[in-house]
C-alpha cells in the first residue's frame, strides 16, 4: 500500500469558556502502517455534535475525554481502504469514532460495518445517533403518549427536530424552544411544531406558560439551563423529563444548576432520567424499523446541513454551539463514492 | 355539648429566611358548633415535619399552602369527642391535618380512623408518614437491592433513620449524612450505619468519597443542596436518586440548585424521581405488614423525641429545621387516654 498523506485537526488547548478557532490546529502527517487487527479508513462524513464540546470538559463516564494536544474525536462514516482482518475488506462502509482526519487507522473492533445506501448522510442523522436518540428518549425513557403535551429544547437541532416530529406523529401536542425569533419561525414551520418559543425573548417564561396553560407532560431536555428551569416550573404532576444533553452548559466557564431541583421533583412527583442511546441496543431493530418507515412515508423530514471540507469542522462545531444551524450538521471530508456508485 | 376553650397557634407572617418564634402567635378562642358532616377532635399528638416549613413557601401542589394569618397546619392524632356523622363516635382515634390547636372542628371526610394501640406515637413515626415514606422511597422508587451502597441525607431524621435501618436489614451498605460531629457519631451508633459523614466538615466531599470508593447505587435525598450535589458526583452509572424532600432549601431566603444537573444525569444515566407517600396507597398493606414485623422483631429501632405542650410546637419546628433532633419529633398536646386506657 502506498503511504497516504493525512490531514488531521488537533485540539491544542482545553477551552474554558466558548470554543474558538484558535483552540484547534491543522496537522499534516503520513498515515502509519497497519498493525495486526487494524484497518485503514478513508473518512467520508463526520458528525458534528454538541457532545463533541462536552468531551473536552474532562471525565465524561461513557468515553475518554478529548484532551489538549490530542486528535479531535468525532463519529463518522468512512470507507475501508486497507485491512489486516478477514471481516473487513476494501470498499466496506464503517461507522465509528474516526476522528477529525482524512484517514483513520483504527482497530477493526472499534468500528461497525454499515450498509451503504443513499444518501449516506442519513446514517449520521435520522438512522444514526441523532434519530435513534430522539426515538428512545421520547418513547422509551419519557414514555410519551398520544394526547400529551411534549416540550423540546434545542427544538431545531439534530435530535430535537426528530423528537418534535416523532411526538407529533404519535399524536402529541408539540412545543419547541429555540434561540432567536427568525429561527423559531423556521423551526416551527419546518418540523411542524404547534408552537416554538424563543428562549432569548425577555418574556420567554411567560410566553412558554401561555402556550401550555395545562402544563407539560414530557420535557425532552437537550440543553439544561434556563429551558430546564422553565420546564420544571411548568411540568404537570407526575411529568417525565428525559435528559439527553446539556448544551447550554458545555460552552461556558461556570455551569449553573437549575433552580427547583429537587424541590419541584418532590412536590410534583417528577421523574428526571438521563440516558444514552448506546444503552438501548436491544431496541435497535424496532427503532430502526419505525424510523425507516416514517422516513419512507414522508412522516419525518430529515434536515441536514452539510459543510464541505475537513478544515471547516472547527467552525461547524463553533457554529452549532452558538445555535447557528438547523437540523443535523455534518462535515463532508471526501466525496461519497459508495452511495453514488 | 359544653363549649370548649381552644388554644391555637397561628402563622402571623410568611418567613423569608429562617423560621423564628415571632412568626407565630398563640390565639385563645372558643370551639364553634359543629355543622353537618363535621366532627370535633381533641388533639393528642402533632407530627413536626420539615414539610411544615415547605408549606409556608407558597404553592406546593399536593396541598394548600399555609399563609400569613392562618392557623398553622400539621398532621396529628386525636380523639373524637363529638360527631354529626354515623361513622365516627366519641372515643374513635383519627389521623389527619388537625392543625396546631387543642381542638379541631373538621369534616369527617378529611380525617382517617386509626386503630388505637400503644404507643400511640408510633402512628406518627414508624407506622405513620415517616416510616412509610422511608419504605416506599427506598424500595419502590429507588428499588434498592441487597449488596448495593445506599446514601441517606438527614440520616438521623424521622425518615432518614428508617431508610438507613431498612437498607441495612435488606443487605445494603449504608452511609449517612448528618450535621455536626457529635450528632454523626450518635446517628451512626443508634441506627447502625456503616458510616456517617458530617456535612459541616470542611472536608465533607473528600470524606464522603473515601467511604464509597466504588460509588453510590442509591441516594435517598431528604435535603437537596450540598448533599445532593456531592451524591450526584459520586453516583455509579445507572444510579437512582429518590427525592423525598429538600430541607436544606426550605428555611433559607435564596434557594440554590445543585451543580451537575442535568449533565451528570446524562453521562451517568441517572434517574432522579420525586415521590410522595400518598401516591402509594395500593402498597399500603405490604408496607404496613413489613414495618410491623420489623418493629416486632427488633430489626427497626423507633426513635421519637416527644415535646410536651402545644405552645412548644413552634420551637420544636424551629429546632428540627436547624438539625437539633434525632428521630421523629412529636408534640404532645393532651394526655393519651386511649392507649393508656
Amino acid at each position: 500500500m502506498m503511504p497516504h498523506d493525512n490531514c488531521q485537526i488537533f485540539l491544542v488547548e482545553r477551552p474554558l469558556g466558548a470554543l474558538q478557532a484558535h483552540h484547534f490546529k491543522r496537522v499534516e502527517s503520513v498515515v502509519p502502517d497497519l498493525a495486526a487487527g487494524q484497518i485503514l479508513v478513508r473518512t467520508i462524513l463526520i458528525s458534528i455534535d454538541a457532545a463533541n464540546r462536552g468531551w473536552m470538559q474532562g471525565r465524561v463516564q461513557y468515553r475518554a475525554p478529548v484532551s489538549a494536544g490530542q486528535l479531535m474525536s468525532g463519529n463518522g462514516l468512512g470507507e475501508v481502504i486497507d485491512s489486516t482482518v478477514v471481516d473487513f475488506a476494501p470498499g466496506d462502509l464503517v461507522f465509528g469514532d474516526l476522528g477529525w482526519q482524512q484517514y483513520a487507522v483504527t482497530a477493526a473492533s472499534a468500528v461497525k460495518k454499515t450498509p451503504a445506501e443513499a444518501p449516506l448522510s442519513h446514517g449520521l442523522s435520522v438512522f444514526g445517533v441523532a434519530g435513534r436518540t430522539a426515538y428512545v428518549g421520547l418513547l422509551n425513557v419519557a414514555g410519551a403518549k398520544a394526547g400529551e403535551t411534549v416540550l423540546v429544547s434545542a427544538a431545531g437541532g439534530a435530535v430535537g427536530s426528530f423528537v418534535g416530529q416523532i411526538a407529533k406523529l404519535i399524536g402529541c401536542r408539540t412545543i419547541g424552544i429555540a434561540g432567536g425569533e427568525l429561527k423559531c419561525a423556521r423551526v416551527k414551520t419546518e418540523f411542524d411544531y404547534d408552537q416554538v418559543i424563543d428562549h432569548r425573548s425577555p418574556t420567554f417564561f411567560r410566553e412558554l406558560r401561555e402556550v401550555c396553560p395545562e402544563g407539560i407532560d414530557v420535557y425532552f431536555d437537550n440543553t439544561g439551563g434556563k429551558p430546564l428551569e422553565a420546564a420544571l416550573a411548568l411540568m404537570k404532576i407526575r411529568g417525565r423529563i428525559a435528559c439527553c444533553g446539556a448544551v447550554s452548559q458545555y460552552d461556558i466557564a461556570e455551569p449553573t444548576g437549575p433552580r427547583g431541583v429537587p424541590g419541584l421533583l418532590v412536590v410534583k412527583r417528577l421523574r428526571m432520567e438521563g440516558f444514552l442511546v448506546h444503552d438501548f441496543a436491544s431496541e435497535e431493530h424496532v427503532v430502526e424499523t419505525d424510523l425507516r418507515r416514517w422516513v419512507a412515508d414522508g412522516q419525518i423530514k430529515v434536515r441536514e446541513e452539510i459543510v464541505e471540507g475537513l478544515t471547516n469542522a472547527p467552525d461547524a462545531l463553533i457554529g452549532l454551539l452558538s445555535g447557528r444551524n438547523i437540523g443535523k450538521c455534518i462535515v463532508r471530508v471526501a466525496p461519497d463514492s459508495i452511495s453514488n456508485a
